[in-house]
């Protein structure tokens, strides 16, 4: 990249906001590319970072890109696990962490307005000053960023009762790849056409930059308590669950861990083999003593036996505590965590297939699964597999191995690719196998519409080979 | 159009199923067209009507249209009050009443498949067979369609409880406008980029025809019950309902009829000019009674009296039945009803602004309104308006200021235009008011895309002028 962008960028921005030269990143969460720093390979840097402040600023630089077609690549908070943001020479990096405003918050509609780099955490002790909550609470929450949620199409662990982040956003403030500055969502509901939010939503940077959101609220809960079951299997708790579900009780948390899972986190409560089902009830307290009540007599039909009460604020503080990519690579280990979904008859299929495929690496050393959101049609998995480590190249290949198993057996048996960590690179390959080849194509078509010269976050999410042919992520 | 355009169809689908003249209108039940064919003026009838019974049929009549550069102009039951459907001769339209199959009911997943063209109260009763329910009400539930629905964005009036179409659409069948089928939507829930499902739910025809749809279910309610108070006007009553859904109750019905609306309506329960506030309650027995227990609290606090119980079966048993048209046109009357929806806090402004304003008209006889679908964060209102008649061209005149006064209104109180009724040609001058001169342009970049050739309902939803000056819609 010429200097000269760089001090084009200054003029925008000032001078302190530009960074001509930088850390090499990892710019993600994506354990190939921390692994990448770990084993000191060269990593991807940007050709300059560009800190906005403003809208208008976003707005000036994407301005800037596309009169001298400069490729723009956003980052929020950096939490994304799926290689979304790997900045190269010839791009800028678009750092979206110094548009922190909590711009307004309005008790009496519940609703919230954010910059986009407000970091997630901090934008729920704002609401909660006020008795409110987003209630998203993804595990990232303290390292992701609201633009990033609406980015990445983000779920939080309380989403079976109170959704994923298309549920919660009211509207999204926009920077085009083409420099206009939209605000799409108006309303508290519309039929004015196709819904736009959704063409920016879950785009992870390629179809614009998202510079702010307004978020709608709930007041928080009169009363939370827990309930937790032992289950025989992954089956047997998944079947409650959809008895639970199906019947019309959405506690905010349900999730559902297999033996594997329990012998790892939950060793003092569990030692003899078992899954255990766990969920966190909030709510007016005249309806959280009925759904405690329902759930429990759901479960005991389902033949499940209650676990220990302490299980679920065990959970609630030790949710976010992971071990970090080095923890892993220190132990000679590598891993990753994948989630997929599919409908109530084909997910117990899909855990099945993908540990038996998984399994059968040599170097594989644990595939397990838990649920994590459920909804009327079905659930999700979240699987993780921890394999040896063993020499750089052999690892990439490795890990690419079971997440290819992963995602090919969850598609084998009819489920999707990918419930909320979204596409990125390591996904990629595997786009075709949930839209289409005529979806992918469509999307093709709606970026080309909105991003004519090819400048936002080029080379995520969207596969390149139009011939048919399946891309590699490696 | 030319006859060998009919031949070609007959081609594809059958000489019975390719209509070359026919009836002349109107197509869809916008009351503008009702009042021309009532007044015996010529009505736009399309070219040539084809019925396919198949997606693949669906598919060769695009491409044909394609290949010829002829216009479509998709039509599901008619329903639609907002000018969607009105067809030249040099178009075709394309009946989907023949698609007409219940594709698949699966209850263990609550997922049920539908030909576009299935009745919706057809759909309600297959799946009904199976102890389910969709959930999905509207007002035209025995006159519309499944792909209409998901066609126009609608709501249903138990949408407070069970969410919009756009809550329960699972994944859509979809013939694009370059001729490919597309499948949009696979799994529970997912993140693999944008939620194409979003480019032709609400698009009117414009983005593609829809050929089907998996919906989500729900297992029929053990319990309904109801609950009715009086108050003492309108935003009494909102403020009411913004504490109950606030509070985390979700009665699937919360209606809000405003003094005139129940001495229309409900006569007999209500004769001293007090608004009435309306419920319906369901689910499991044991949510069903606290609930009705927490809102009537709320309700006492909110200061408003218990109305009759016997409100809430009443409203059940005669909510579908309105007026026609023409019953209004025999009294000398022109009418129609628009929904627009705000935030709690400006829906008042809206309600005082909107009858304001109408009510400055001369020959208008009553405005009135009542809320029907209610969010965390606003609420909706639906209008009616009645004005005189009296001679043809100015009673059209008269009806569509009518309308500018009630969407300009609103706009100008900070609401939205149409809550599920949808664009047409009627709202299409005010559209950019919902979403922006560069909201307008990216709807129009993104048809562009999609439909390069303008084949796709030309002339419905989105305006045409490109030099920011107003369209009219008359």
């Amino acid at each position: 990249m010429s200097a000269s962008m760089a001090d084009e960028l200054e003029k925008l921005v000032g001078e302190n906001r530009v960074q001509r030269s930088g850390t090499e990143g990892p710019w993600d969460y994506w354990m190939l590319s921390h692994l990448q720093a770990w084993n000191r390979e060269p990593l991807g840097h940007p050709g300059v970072v560009v800190r906005p402040r403003t809208t208008q600023e976003v707005q000036a630089i994407v301005q800037l890109a596309v009169e001298t077609r400069t490729p723009l690549v956003p980052r929020g908070l950096g939490s994304g696990v799926c290689g979304g943001i790997l900045p190269d020479p010839s791009v800028v990096l678009v750092d979206l962490t110094a548009m922190n405003r909590v711009r307004e918050i309005d008790p009496k509609n519940l609703l919230a307005s954010f910059d986009a780099g407000v970091n997630g955490f901090e934008a729920e002790l704002a609401v909660a000053e006020h008795g409110l909550t987003i209630g998203h609470w993804p595990q990232s929450i303290a390292v992701s960023s609201v633009g990033g949620w609406i980015a990445t199409r983000a779920a939080g662990q309380f989403s079976t009762g109170y959704g994923n982040i298309e549920d919660i956003v009211y509207s999204i403030e926009a920077v085009l790849p083409t420099g206009e500055i939209v605000q799409l969502g108006k309303a508290p509901r519309a039929a004015t056409g196709p819904d736009l939010r959704h063409l920016v939503l879950g785009a992870e940077g390629t179809m614009g930059i998202v510079t702010g959101a307004t978020l709608a609220l709930r007041k928080q809960p009169e009363r939370r308590d827990y309930s937790a079951f032992y289950t025989p299997d992954l089956e047997a708790g998944l079947e409650v669950q959809r008895s639970i579900v199906q019947a019309g009780w959405l506690p905010p948390v349900l999730r559902q861990y297999d033996p594997f899972e329990v012998a790892r986190l939950f060793p003092d409560v569990v030692s003899d083999g078992r899954g255990l089902l766990l969920m966190v009830h909030e709510g007016p307290e005249t309806r959280v003593a009925p759904e405690l009540d329902a759930v429990d007599a759901i479960a005991k039909a389902g033949g499940l036996a209650r676990a220990p009460h302490a299980v679920g604020p065990h959970w609630m503080q030790s949710r976010n505590h992971v071990p970090s990519w080095t923890d892993l690579f220190e132990k000679n280990l590598i891993a990753d965590t994948v989630e997929v979904s599919a409908p109530w008859t084909k997910i117990g299929g899909v855990y099945t297939a993908v540990r038996k495929s998984v399994e059968a690496l040599p170097h594989v050393l644990a595939v397990s699964a838990h649920s994590s959101h459920a909804y009327r049609t079905g659930v999700n998995l979240y699987f993780t597999f921890v394999a040896q480590r063993d020499g750089a190249t052999d690892a990439k290949q490795r890990y690419l191995e079971c997440y290819r198993r992963i995602v090919e057996a969850t598609v084998e048996r009819g489920g999707g690719i990918s419930h909320h960590h979204g596409i990125g690179r390591v996904r990629k390959p595997y786009l075709k196998d949930e839209l289409g080849e005529e979806g992918v194509a469509l999307l093709r078509r709606v970026k080309s519409a909105l991003d004519p010269h090819g400048l936002m976050n080029p080379g995520n999410l969207i596969p390149d080979t139009r011939n048919g042919e399946r891309e590699t992520n490696a």
